[in-house]
C-alpha cells in the first residue's frame, strides 16, 4: 500500500500518536502526554496554535508522524518538535520522507533553519544520529538542562 | 511607601505588566502581547499554567515583574521568561528583589538552574548586563535565530 503523507490533523490522531510514541520506547510517560497534548491543540486551536503536523499513512494507520512550528518572536526559525516512526516501519525511509516534507513546508513558509533539541544520554545515541544523517549539527550544549548529568543538545539545520 | 513582593496575580495585572513592558521600550507589539498572555494564561489556569509571576507593588501601582517557570520534561531547569521594571522606578534596587525573590521561589522548588535568554543586538546590551550582574553565565549562543544577524544568547544561573 502506498505511503501518503497528510498535513490536516484528524481526530484519531491523538491515539496513534500516542501509540508510535509509546512504541518507539524513548519517551517518558510525561513526555508521551505532551506529545498527545499538541495533537489536541493543533485539533482545537487550528494553525493558531503553533504546532504543524506530518503524518506518514499507509490506508488507514498513522506509521509515524512530525511535529513542528515556526518559533515564537523569530523571523524563520522553526522547531521540530516531534519525529517519531513505529518501531514495525523504521528502516523504510519513513524518517527521510518525513523530514524531506517538513522541510519543503518550512522552505514555503520562509523557514531559514529547523531547530531540534535532545538529551546527551546513551539511550538517545539513534536520535543524534538521525539528526546527523539528515545534516542537522549540535550548535550548543546545555550542561545538566535535563536533570544532573543529562544535558540539553541544540540541533540546527540551515534551510536552503 | 514600602515595596511589597506578590506572588498571587489580579485581573488588573495584566493591564499593568503591558504598560511597564512597552514603557521599557526594548520590545516589540507582538512580544508585549506574548507578555499579557502570560497573565491571562496564568489568571486562567493557576500554576498548571507553568507560568509563576512576582510583581513589585507599590501600593496600588505595579513597579516592576517577573515570569518564571520550571521548564517542561526537565528536573528542577527554570526559564526566567521576562523580568521588567518600570522605566520611572528604576535605579533603586527594584531588579535586584525580583531576582532575589525568584531565586527564592526557585530554590524552595528544588530548583538546580535558572535559564535566560536574549538577543546579540546593541540594544539589549543593558539586559546581558543585567543578567551578567546576576550572576548569569552565557552558555550558548545560536546565530542567527532571531532574524538574520540576530543572534540568540542563553544564560544561566545555577541556584546554590
Amino acid at each position: 500500500m502506498p505511503l501518503l503523507l497528510r498535513d490536516a490533523p484528524r481526530p484519531e490522531d491523538e491515539a496513534e500518536v500516542r501509540r508510535i510514541v509509546t512504541a518507539t520506547g524513548f519517551f517518558h510517560d510525561f513526555e508521551i502526554e505532551v506529545a498527545a497534548e499538541l495533537v489536541r491543540e493543533r485539533l482545537e486551536k487550528g494553525l493558531a496554535s503553533g504546532y504543524r503536523f506530518l503524518f506518514a499513512d499507509q490506508g488507514e494507520t498513522v506509521l509515524g508522524y512530525a511535529c513542528y512550528g515556526e518559533i515564537a518572536c523569530t523571523i524563520g526559525s522553526f522547531d521540530l518538535y516531534w519525529i517519531a516512526v513505529d518501531p514495525a516501519a523504521q528502516g523504510q525511509g519513513l524518517g527521510h520522507a518525513l523530514m524531506a516534507g517538513v522541510e519543503a513546508e518550512v522552505r514555503a513558509l520562509s523557514g531559514r533553519a529547523i531547530y531540534a533539541e535532545t538529551s546527551s544520554k546513551p539511550q538517545y545515541h539513534p536520535t543524534r544520529a538521525f539528526y546527523e544523517k539528515f545534516g542537522f549539527t549540535a550548535v550548543a550544549t546545555l550542561p545538566d538542562f535535563y536533570a544532573p548529568g543529562d544535558h540539553k543538545i541544540i540541533y540546527s539545520r540551515l534551510v536552503g
